[in-house]
Formats: C-alpha cells, sequence, structure tokens
C-alpha cells in the first residue's frame, strides 16, 4: 500500500465524534458516530463507510502560488485544532473532459479558489486527497480534511459557501459536508 | 474495478509476442515472450510481471493543442498496426515536487513533447496510462502503449529519440522500452 493513501473509516469508534453530515449536492453517506482516519487502506469490516483517498502532487498551482500557500499554511495535528471537516467531493464528467488549461481557467481565473482558501490560512489546515485514479470505483474523486479551532467555525462556513457560488462548483455533482469534533481521549 | 484501469500482463501467453525489452533508464524487467493487454485487474499468477495503469483526464494539454490531437489521431487496434511498443516511465521525486506551470513548461514549451508527438499522427496511435495514485506502490508512473504498421517502424524510433533528447527527460528515471508484434491467430 502507497505511504500516500489514507483511509477516512466511519463507524462506533474513532478518534473524531461526528457532529453534523449534510448532502450538499447528490447522495448522502449513512450516518455514523465516529470517524477514524488510517495511514494505508483502512480495513472496513466494522465501518459503517470507508472513503479511500491519495495525497498528490498539485493539479492547478503555480510557483508564485505554492509559495504564497507554503508562507502561510499550517500543518494538521494543532492541539488548539479541535475541529474538523470532512468533504468528499464528485465532479462531472464534463469538467473531467476539459482540457488542463480550461479546468485552471474555470478553478483558479473565473473561481479563486486558490486564492480564496490562501485568506483562511493559517486559520483552517487542509489536506487534499485524490480517489479518481485509484484504480476501483470510487463514489468521490476529491476528499478534503479541514482542521480548524472552534474559534474559526464561522469563518471556515464563509470560506464554503464563497468556493460554493463559484463558477467551479457548477461542475460539482456530488458533495457531503462532514462536520467533527476531536473526541476526549 | 474502474473501466478505465488496464493490465499489461507478461508471460507464455499473449496476444503480442514480445521481441525486444531494453532498459532505458533504471533496472530492466524480467524478460518474457508473450505480453497480454487485460481490461481490468489481470490477474498475475501465471505471470512474469504485470503492470497496471489507467487512462485519465488530460494533465497538460490545451484546448487548441487537444483539438490538433483530435483531429488527426487513429484509435488502436488498425489492422495494419501489427507493431507495437510499451514504454512504461518512472519520473524522479523533483518533477514530481514541481508546481503545475512548471512541469508545463519543461513538458511543452522548452521540450515540445505535445507537438514533437502530433507530427507522428496518425501514423503511431497511443494510449497513456496513469499509475502514480493507484493506491498500491507501482514501479512506474505512466505506461504508454504504441501502435504502428512496420512501416513507420524508423519513425517511432526517431519519436524516441527527439523525446528522450528534451530537458522533460532528465527527470525519467527509470524507463524500459518493450517492441512487440502482433501474434498470429
Amino acid at each position: 500500500v502507497s505511504t500516500r493513501l489514507y483511509s477516512f473509516v466511519a463507524g462506533a469508534s474513532g478518534a473524531w465524534r461526528i457532529e453534523r453530515m449534510d448532502a450538499i449536492a447528490g447522495a448522502a453517506l449513512p450516518g455514523a458516530a465516529r470517524l477514524e482516519i488510517v495511514a494505508g487502506s483502512g480495513a472496513g469490516d466494522k465501518a459503517t463507510w470507508v472513503l479511500r483517498g491519495m495525497t498528490s502532487n498539485e493539479r492547478y498551482v503555480t510557483r508564485e502560488e505554492k509559495q504564497q500557500l507554503v508562507a502561510k499554511q499550517e500543518g494538521l495535528g494543532r492541539p488548539a485544532s479541535t475541529c474538523a471537516a470532512l468533504i468528499p467531493i464528485r465532479k462531472s464528467e464534463a469538467w473531467w473532459l476539459l482540457p488542463q488549461d480550461e479546468r485552471r481557467r474555470i478553478l483558479e481565473e473565473r473561481s479563486a479558489h486558490i486564492q480564496t482558501g490562501l485568506r483562511y490560512l493559517p486559520a483552517v489546515a487542509r489536506r487534499l486527497h485524490h480517489c479518481r485514479d485509484l484504480g476501483t470505483p470510487e463514489p468521490f474523486d476529491f476528499i478534503t480534511w479541514f482542521e480548524f479551532a472552534p474559534s474559526e467555525s464561522a469563518a471556515f462556513d464563509r470560506l464554503l459557501a464563497e468556493l460554493r457560488a463559484t463558477p467551479e462548483w457548477e461542475y460539482v455533482e456530488r458533495e457531503v459536508d462532514i462536520r467533527l469534533a476531536r473526541a476526549p481521549a
């Protein structure tokens, strides 16, 4: 199993308590009490559901944007980041048929996806996982995991509202918004 | 298993006879007599080796380049295309750490990868498969399958020589060049 693969395992146990699950577009996911994030391929025997994805190379970011991101962003696991969101997304076939330059234009020049994300750094930490080319038919194309302090919850909601109002989001055909809180040890 | 997944199964049987295998960079692959291309995940019990990869969205091509490619290219399986090449490649970590704009600049503005390929259409038909994000540790990042008529073999060699002389190829750390001929039915 690749060291870049992560499994998001929902069920009765896990380090994160699921507080809310909203189907923003398309079908919902079955409800569950807890979520565990596992390096590698999570065994899903007792799981309600398992989503898998890989960290990978940048698909749209330029050198200048990458430097801005690296300068501002902070990592996962900060003690104050007791809130999290797991947001799996599937984009339409029309999106994937677009050539690279048109996807970039929609994502950044027209939707400011990268610049919008930058404005919420370092408050919101994130890790993007790709699922579209895993070899198995996956229900989503991407899974993003976000962590932030409770005081940043309203800001995080604004970030999502901004992104969902963009031309890029017209290509999102399935999206589930899962909110979590770190469970007491 | 995804409908975009293909397995290249080398062993004692298969529709293609392996005529030559050259390690261009990095380690060779074990020798085998035949190759079969299987949709999905090829069972590799009796195989000498199996390489797997997925067709996926374009990573670098612009709208204009895509239109040029679509206008000139022909599909796999042409009766006259009795020659084939299977070329698996792995690029370096340095390549994958580059942001999108710099990979594009090296691949096309400096190396003319897409324009060079265009000049050999429709003689050379090809299908590109991605292996880097399969979830399992794969020995290569890409597998390209090429088909052409015997009369185009010298042209195909020129195509490879042109590509291997580019700045892009400085990032290729493993490459095996496998030549095949369609086996009589």
